[in-house]
């Protein structure tokens, strides 16, 4: 950025100005299927196999997958049979719904919730509030209001949020040695994704999931297996209810999403309940 | 990519999932004039100072901002009355609407048209057809009865191809030595910037623009000079009308439009109207 090479010819800007293609490519393989089909398939496809198999067009099959080869998601082989695709390393890991290290359901809520959004990034800007009304018909100044508009959306968000902890989730707990602290309570926890790396990386932790009713039931059937004696669920709406003592509270994503102000009260509230120490 | 980093945490995917993101913010901060702006003052200025002018919300336009640093889109000084923002030099080149090389035009139509278009990705795949229908209500299969569904649509269009072309024209017009071509034919021209690059380059040339009689009114109206005499125009639908004869034609962003059957038709055609040599 702003070497002369770029001056001359803006990369960059051309990169950033196609970026949403890049996106939607990746999240439509994804959405439609491709990289499940090429894992389960065992060996590479032809284009019109895959479009045959996934029910879609063969013409729009085969640009997607082309331009997944320029991504490197795919890989071509050019055969006597004509082209013949497969998966990327990084595809079978982190793009199949069935890989520990799945990316699906994040990049399905991206896709399908976050991107249409952000299609209203202009009005959000003007006039400084979320574009859940415009997107999806959903009026509400609390963000979840919106993002919980039914048990299917709220879920779609659990599962997404789970995907990000998959990745990332043990490096975070493993950045501070957490050992000393035994009562822990994840303000917001979700679907439990970073508990269960809490209590798997601290053995004698054991990790409360606080947050709404709604989301509590959806984790405690979905998510958390009830063999699960380290985790336990604390049903409340932070705000509006106490905050239980404990040795350390785990705020993991939560204040990005409120103003300054909900945010003091929030830290203020944890401030008094937390156990000196 | 593929690489071992790359397999222990997935970089490159992140990024692609975070592409629409970074699209929206730079397109946004164009259509929200905030390069415009900085430009004009020839100061930087304050998020409160460029939200006041703008007409936005400060909260709104303080992230925006911030982002756009993050782009190295924007830079910001940090000064005893706090950050101040001013334009970077690619973006005072490229993202400002009064430069000579001025992106603008086709950020908006990206952002505004294209962007809502890929939101139905997966759809258009599944139906091999494009999805102007979902995103604007425009059913048409010929995609330019969508795109030029009023005049004002049609305009937007022809000013980002011209963006296009004041970046890239030159150097496809100089990639190879056109100067023994007298009376060129650009089908499909459009807006006219490849036309204006040709006959800068090849003073002896002529170029005549062959397109919809809509398109070659306001491409007359707004975009050519009546003085330039080395541009002329020719109105027509190139699959339904003759194409006369001429020592070359330019086909430039014109056959990724159109299916095989279209693109063989057309390119049959060129081939018996253009000269021998």
């Amino acid at each position: 950025m702003g070497s002369t090479e770029d001056l001359d010819y803006p990369q960059t800007i051309l990169q950033y100005s196609s970026g949403f293609l890049v996106s939607k490519v990746m999240f439509t393989a994804c959405e439609l299927g491709v990289f499940d089909l090429l894992l389960e398939s065992g060996e590479p496809l032809s284009s019109d196999a895959i479009a045959a198999r996934l029910g879609t067009s063969t013409t729009g099959m085969e640009r997607l997958l082309d331009a997944c080869v320029g991504l490197k998601l795919l890989a071509v082989d050019l055969t006597q049979e004509g082209a013949l695709y497969r998966n990327t390393e990084i595809s079978n890991i982190y793009l199949t719904k069935s890989s520990p290290k799945s990316q699906y359901h994040i990049m399905m809520y991206y896709s399908n919730t976050v991107y249409l959004c952000w299609h209203y990034l202009a009005n959000a800007v003007r006039e400084g509030r979320n574009q859940y009304e415009r997107a999806f018909g959903v009026s509400s100044e609390d963000p979840f209001g919106a993002m919980y508009r039914s048990e299917e959306e709220m879920l779609k968000f659990m599962a997404g949020q789970n995907s990000v902890w998959s990745i990332c989730g043990r490096d975070v707990l493993a950045a501070f040695d957490l050992s000393p602290f035994r009562q822990i309570y994840d303000l917001g926890g979700g679907g439990g994704a970073l508990a269960r790396e809490c209590v798997s990386l601290y053995p004698n932790s054991t990790v409360t999931i606080y947050d709404l009713p709604k989301v509590v039931q959806v984790a405690k059937e979905q998510f958390i297996p009830p063999e699960e004696h380290r985790i336990t669920f604390h049903e409340g709406d932070f705000f509006n209810n106490s905050i239980p003592e404990a040795d350390l509270y785990i705020l993991s994503k939560i204040l990005h999403d409120w103003d300054d102000d909900k945010c003091r009260q929030l830290l203020a509230k944890v401030y008094k309940a937390c156990k000196p120490g």
